[in-house]
């Protein structure tokens, strides 16, 4: 899994992209033409070929020197890479949007062919459980799914399901927008009282970065105790390295070939843009990612069963993958996994700003203490309020760009407060600074119970949680 | 692993394989004309590619249409699937060779870049364990070598080295020829006191045929047999399946994911001449075979060590995979595996036709009755001696492309009893019936006794060599 709240920055329309890709075939010329290093130029040539790829998706068209895109080229909406006109970008390792309410999530779900979470089907989850739905469903921040209504159907026959969602470690720090799957899935478990699987992608990060096995595998550690402090039933919760349980288990190697034999590296090419340089370790990983969407590969927990459905509640961005395992699953005689997606979580500095593990300040971390929370919404929080008092109680601030209020909607539960502070923003009663302390005194008191919990998580505990064993649940 | 003894059919000279390329060129047109099924299109646009990778490796050159290769054209040598001007083509998959007595091992060596075992090696080993040297040594059955005065050097200084080798079960039927490696491989267990593991590719199998998970499992746990058969020490032998012992072992699949973060889809796509149409399951796969070079793969047995040197007797055709991972060895820390390479097992119908597992006269199977060895032999194994008895006992046979003879020369130990064979068939004293009745003198007693011995062992003793364990030795 890579990061939910990852890298938002700048706009792609189809002519952008073909500058780009003539940009860089004139680099790859000098380059050559000035005998650079081999690296160097290969590092550029991958570049390109993927520039290429990606502009295919785009445009439907091959990249033609000279010929650049007109008014009518058509925008390829089934390419995974694909963006509309001058709008957004995703797959798992980039998002990018040129418009400061972020990504347009309607059009990603005509373009990624998934389905709405209306009110429909929030109305039916709420009968099903018998609960209000969780704010993360009323706020259209879970927009997304892949046939949610058969898991319900499902459900409502006693067949139960199981949830799997994950993390890649490629830090021991994680933020608060890495928190969102977890909290929502806390949630599913609970109120469907199903079991959970929790994959950290150790490997993917060991893979992709500059990192030993063993320090991916160290964070994968310390992030199961961020992933623990959410609140997780250990007795209906496995956290597992790929590390680890693939030398543990006696069904995930075997499923992870049996996707790889039914995935080509076109496929893998035309879904994550991977090119010939690319190590036979990326191109390969798909099927890592795919096989625990599988009730096979985790023998200790579902015995024989191999019919148990999968729920993967994940961010957008990580929905290529698990496209690529529905296709599969019939293949390999497995059910399809089910799926919701969630939006984005913005970086402090708004929706269309790149949120990143290296900087510090584009979000909040959740090993910050008080006066860093507060330090840092004081000073990096993108505003939607006027420059100055006066215009502001004239014209009034607005929550749509406003970061302040975008977290808000993430972590203050109320409806009936977040109503009043949207309308007293928007008419200018509320001054932005004021905004910024009622986040800062949401953000505060959440985090400081999150530390208080994990510190109280053993090494005990975590062995309890990443142990291969049975959960509590009837089948 | 591939098979030993495998498809040895034709010869390849450039302009044969310019003639194949444009061949393939002219079906794809008429395929795409004719609307075939898409399947079928896929299917020979991944030949054409294959074949003009394999022309580029033999010429130096790409493919043009219209320009046929001319006798300038250059023979590279370096390619692994490069071939000689008309002679020989040696890959994992296809052994081809136009010569009745089979392949130029000498021009392999050049091409290989490996070393010939000389006569100076045979000495040193013989000296080095006190004993005189195995007869597939003395007669240049395992003829050529990497590194193999590097593990004699430490040996010498008490540093002890681990045995590696495998087999791809891709059927429950083994043949004689499958012998060769693990006949080798004792020897040398016992000489130099040393462990060994046996890696059966299970994956390998299911993910290159039509078998099922199970089915490739099974065919794994059957061979295990045949080679326990062999007379392996159960107190210094691991062998496993790949798709058991991922799911076992703290150390193999790390080691695969460090191989496989060091190879590109380029370096394997010219190794092994893999397309974008293969699955991402064969793409990776190269890292699996590699990983038990490593001693690191194998905690169980060598704990914490991760410095023992492996030495992998095995089939030339084999080599591309371990020219791979001694590249890669360094860059992960790990010491170069050395090699030992056998020639190929001919078949009974001659050194340049194909052994099929599929053909059941092709060779003499490790399940065959005293009767099926003998009509097979008297019926199929191909001859060197003259048409008619009178022609024979004037000009005498020739042992070069006899196949009884080269036969003997892998079972018969006696040297003596060997060279007068040899003399009395040249001369013509040595009837052809009666040089195929010491064949048959020679195979159906071993054969016997190999059955006997496999009828011996027990799932019991199966699932001891089986079980990852500490193995008797010191380091």
């Amino acid at each position: 899994m890579s990061d939910n709240g990852k890298s938002m920055s700048g706009s792609i329309a189809p002519v952008d992209l073909y500058e780009r890709v003539t940009a860089q075939g004139d680099k790859i010329r000098t380059l050559k033409s000035e005998k650079a290093p081999k690296d160097e130029i290969d590092c550029a040539v991958k570049l390109l070929l993927s520039l290429k790829v990606d502009y295919k998706n785009l445009t439907g068209q091959d990249y033609k020197p000279g010929v650049p895109p007109t008014d009518n080229t058509s925008i390829n909406s089934n390419g995974p890479l694909s963006t509309d006109n001058g709008d957004d970008f995703v797959d798992p390792w980039t998002v990018q949007t040129g418009n400061a309410k972020g990504v347009d999530y309607d059009k990603l779900i005509v373009r990624f062919g998934s389905s709405k979470i209306d009110k429909d089907l929030i109305d039916r989850i709420s009968r099903v459980i018998g609960q209000k739905p969780h704010h993360f469903l009323r706020r259209g921040i879970f927009f997304s799914h892949r046939d949610m209504h058969q898991i319900l159907d499902a459900y409502g026959k006693k067949k139960p399901f199981y949830l799997y969602t994950g993390r890649g470690p490629s830090s021991e720090a994680m933020h608060v927008g890495h928190l969102i799957p977890f909290i929502f899935t806390k949630w599913l478990q609970e109120v469907f009282n199903v079991p959970l699987v929790v994959q950290l992608t150790d490997d993917e990060k060991y893979l992709w970065k500059d990192l030993t096995v063993e320090k991916a595998y160290q964070y994968a550690i310390e992030n199961a105790k961020d992933i623990i402090a959410c609140g997780f039933d250990v007795n209906k919760t496995f956290i597992f390295s790929d590390l680890d349980y693939m030398g543990t288990s006696s069904g995930f190697y075997k499923n992870v070939v049996k996707v790889q034999k039914h995935v080509t590296f076109n496929q893998v090419k035309g879904i994550f843009g991977f090119t010939d340089s690319d190590c036979i370790g990326k191109i390969s990983f798909p099927a890592i990612q795919a096989a625990p969407s599988f009730s096979s590969s985790f023998p200790e927990i579902f015995k024989e069963r191999t019919d148990i459905q999968c729920l993967i509640p994940c961010a957008i961005d990580q929905d290529p993958y698990f496209r690529m395992t529905r296709d599969v699953a019939p293949r390999i005689n497995c059910p399809k996994p089910a799926l919701m997606h969630s939006t984005f979580f913005p970086a402090l500095q708004g929706a269309q700003t790149k949120m990143s593990a290296s900087d510090p300040n584009s979000s909040i971390f959740l090993t910050d203490t008080a006066k860093q929370i507060k330090t840092k919404i004081n000073k990096h929080a993108f505003s939607g309020g006027k420059d100055t008092i006066e215009e502001h109680r004239q014209f009034g601030g607005n929550c749509d760009i406003d970061v302040c209020y975008m977290y808000l909607t993430f972590f203050l539960e109320d409806d009936e407060k977040l109503e009043q502070i949207r309308q007293d923003y928007t008419s200018g009663a509320l001054l932005t600074g004021e905004l910024k302390k009622i986040l800062i005194d949401t953000l505060q008191p959440m985090i400081a119970a999150h530390q208080e919990r994990k510190k109280q998580i053993t090494e005990e505990t975590v062995k309890q949680f990443m142990t291969p064993r049975k959960l509590a649940f009837d089948f």
